[in-house]
């Protein structure tokens, strides 16, 4: 009964892989919307393979408090965590991979394909894995008491600084700062709008799928403070987007959302449902700064990637320390002298420092490579869709009314005698 | 075990939200669909806040036949239902934000956002928990014996009579009717359809988890009368219009699977798979009429809302009356002289009833406050999306193959130097 | 618990049908998009009807090794491989329909709707339950030891197979082929993606449901070398098609993700996950070639339903016999001299054929019928959602930000004097 809870909870992860999908592509340009779509399958496949052939092993094999040193193509018939392997495995790839797909976002729209699928292959082979061991595996966070529930370290966090140095490095996109900058609109927002309905959905697999057990009472109050989180943390951006700047501003509430899911993913086993709400609404308000704050720093982040997974990642990791209820902290602490909020400090901060360090490092050789990182100018112009994937998202120029005329024209070619069967 | 059920059921019914999201905004007119999703994903977010602080409590809470009167803010660790009250609590929060949800659907394009989402909060914190409490929550209906297996009447009747005071109080779009009034069309069908399919979907969900229990036995026929319905009422609805009109109506086969759905909803649990046909075939002829019929008393409803959820609300209710099976009319039947038709005619009645004149008389009053319940006629005409929000739905203006030749015009402003990183 | 696991497979199969739907709408041109959104659902609701009346007594009824002869409109109560007899029905049942709307991608665009309906009613009444009952009932196959686990060759090779008489005798599209023949691209690559990432997520209920039992054991191996086929199949056709054409062609790479689900189905209880990965970037190679064979040989399948369905069906239920672990593969074997391999051969091979036949006459038969089996020309060329539905599946031309002026033109029809209660 506990594997088939965790399969149902990593088939709604799975399912938020659409979700990124469709927030990224609907967040950015039409005219790269389709290398957005590639960019996102291709690494849910590429993260598919290679956790299961490394990153596993490296996250949760036999070891040291630093990495794992087993298990690399791990055969079944065993069990993890009283699940049998492959369920607890198939869990835990769809976590790696949505550590990998939140780095696409921040890079989008001008980082070049290869690399950044080669980045994938790092992230979920080696950097996703080592930081899990850490915390899940039985490492040295572990070992202090570090307490991050189902990922706003592990995976936000880990995704979000590793995207913040991609959008660094890679820099902005053409024309989006400098002397006259401008806003680049969502080109869809329903897309990017069904996207996140689809990850506050994942989410609940997520952090319900983080018990690794079917426990109703465990399961049911993480459940409910997820889902209130999210809920405050729409409410907060949208009322403070609309201080802060006066319109409606849906894109910013949706990222309030997910600032929410991420600010309460720490912590959804120790956070109550009002406090929940609390962490949920600082997550909204947070996020809406963060994007500001971004934009001033022209760090380039189309779909907000880095205040939603690596801030509202670094809030949830101290709301721990600062909203689990009592009881429930002594539980979690045991790490000696700083406590348990210095304890969530020193570990989202070393996680943090050392995805900056290693990401940053990885793009700045790869930035060697021929080709380097990102695309050509003349590519990044014209649209990767058109320039690289030769097609376009919508290719309403040969659909549509307008093409009855055009096909008319030469009225002979319509006799395509034996084709037309009927 | 029954837990897990109920859990993995709500999340079908949250999901349904990406449903309702998608059919309202690809129902609507382009110039609207942000605002539209604006409202659906907050109908979400503040249902869910509201129904936890306040609805629940006046739902289940320990009180009179008419109203709970416990259980604000509701603390963990109890059962109801057998299930742990968190588990019971998110699955009708769910149920509390899609007969909020409804009501977006008929007032849709010109409402506004503030007076919509106070209505929103008045339908989740009271209206919708008061007729839970009469039927659910072992108010005077449940005592007279009113059948509602999962809310024909509960959640589609309620949201259905609301969207009808909101449609007529608020008044239908400029242009829809009067001496040059015209049929506004979907702005995007393939949105409109795949929201239907994942309302079909989370319905499986909305019938399947209201016997709260993991009885495969019970769930079994649920489910399978559910899609039944459906599935006639998409039939019935195709035939209908065809021969009411002589087109394929992609429009009115959709909302006839919906109605066969709504109609379904009261009876699942004691309908049989034949009668579920005739249900759904039933739901699919009304539906069509009612639509025909709103249109002929220019009560303007963008998305079919009342006729889908308060005429075959009702209709689903009446079908309790009519097609359960005789064993288990008995069990149900505990109502007195006027027989089982009667109760379900009574029950569904009142809580219509209940729902005009207070739904009535909250759009009034609304009316009296500056800026009243309609935006204006500016933003009417201009979109609520430029208007309100400061976006559009679809960027294509500032995206695609048009593009290229704008930025590359001032060839200087390309050399962004210390931006392009690579 | 086992009727849990079932029914939540059952509703993860069931949300294929939306990707289908996005599938065949994305890839097909925006004139007939509605038309094609029209008949996916159809084809859900028909095949929901049928397969109840008369689809699942000949599958599954008493019988003989060729057909069942009971259970016509089957009533509940009884139980079926240990599950519930409506739990047992209801996922059969999402099984026929997906055989059924495999159909429709290869005929989309000029197929009439009529005899498609008609011809659906034949597959999901007839056609699949036969060729169900040989392999699942109890019939000739399954007694000769033939494998397919999760329909490889029931489900995909006969969906593939009717979908190939169908391409071919209705023809291919106006203009698609011939002197001035062009490439008709996919009209919204985000549906088509997002509806790519729907069917991999519904994967894990076919695969996964098929154990037909919540033991952990069993389906912890078949959702992991389910999703590491997928991700093996998308890098290979990703990688394949780059080799063949130079460019990164989305499309094709989703395709691969299909084909390699199709092509782990029939052994996913069989093979293990490095086998699987091979099984997968085969069928990814493969697909890509048959997509190009069956332009050489202009066979118009606008969405690669041959390919993916019936070309990698066959190969996934020839990979039992080729990739089956020994100790498993003998479990298997009890056909006698023709070997496992042999076996499988014989059954797709007698699937195939007998599909081919079956749906050949149909197609025929249907094309002596007044109005035939395809769309006149005109309307082939107007679109289908104008000619036969009377819309267009986004109605820019009438909503957006031109709209304003058109409106405010005759001043005096915006005061809809009553009908603006605000």
């Amino acid at each position: 009964m506990d594997s088939l809870w965790v399969v149902v909870c990593a088939c709604l992860v799975f399912f938020m892989h659409a979700g990124f999908a469709l927030v990224e592509s609907g967040f950015c340009r039409q005219k790269n919307a389709v290398m957005v779509l590639l960019k996102n399958v291709g690494v849910l496949a590429i993260s598919s393979l290679v956790y299961y052939a490394v990153g596993y092993g490296l996250m949760f094999g036999e070891g040291n408090a630093f990495i794992g040193l087993s298990q690399l193509f791990p055969a079944g018939g065993s069990e993890v965590s009283g699940l049998p392997i492959y369920v607890f495995l198939f869990f835990q790839l769809v976590f790696a991979a949505t550590a990998a797909t939140i780095v696409s976002g921040a890079v989008a729209e001008r980082a070049r394909l290869g690399t950044f699928f080669a980045f994938t292959v790092l992230t979920t082979a080696v950097i996703y894995p080592l930081v899990g061991h850490w915390v899940w595996g039985g490492g040295w966070l572990s070992e202090l008491g570090f307490h991050d529930f189902a990922g706003s370290t592990v995976v936000h966090a880990v995704g979000g600084a590793l995207a913040l140095t991609g959008a660094v490095l890679i820099g902005p996109r053409l024309g989006r700062y400098g002397a006259d900058g401008r806003v680049m609109p969502a080109h869809s927002m329903p897309l990017a709008a069904l996207g996140v309905i689809i990850l506050w959905l994942g989410w609940f697999g997520f952090n319900g799928g983080s018990t690794l057990s079917a426990d109703a009472e465990g399961i049911a109050p993480v459940i409910l403070v997820t889902n209130l989180s999210a809920a405050a943390g729409f409410v907060a951006a949208l009322l403070h987007s609309r201080l802060r700047s006066g319109g409606l501003d849906l894109s910013m509430a949706l990222n309030g959302a997910l600032a929410g899911l991420v600010g309460i993913t720490a912590g959804a086993d120790v956070i109550g449902p009002g406090e929940s709400m609390v962490v949920g609404a600082i997550a909204g308000v947070v996020v809406v700064e963060g994007v500001m704050l971004l934009d001033r720093l022209k760090v380039d982040d189309p779909v907000g990637a880095i205040p939603v997974h690596l801030i509202c990642g670094v809030l949830g990791t101290l709301a721990v320390g600062l909203f689990a209820s009592g009881a429930e902290t002594k539980g979690l602490f045991h790490g000696g002298g700083v406590g348990l909020l210095g304890t969530q400090a020193l570990g989202v901060g070393a996680v943090t420092g050392f995805c900056l360090v290693v990401g940053g490092v990885a793009w700045v050789a790869m930035k060697q490579l021929p080709g380097g990182i990102r695309v050509s100018k003349e590519h990044e112009i014209e649209g990767l869709d058109l320039a690289e994937c030769g097609v376009e998202a919508y290719s309403s120029g040969t659909s549509g009314v307008a093409e009855p005329e055009a096909e008319l024209q030469p009225s002979g070619s319509l006799a395509l005698t034996g084709e037309v069967a009927s």
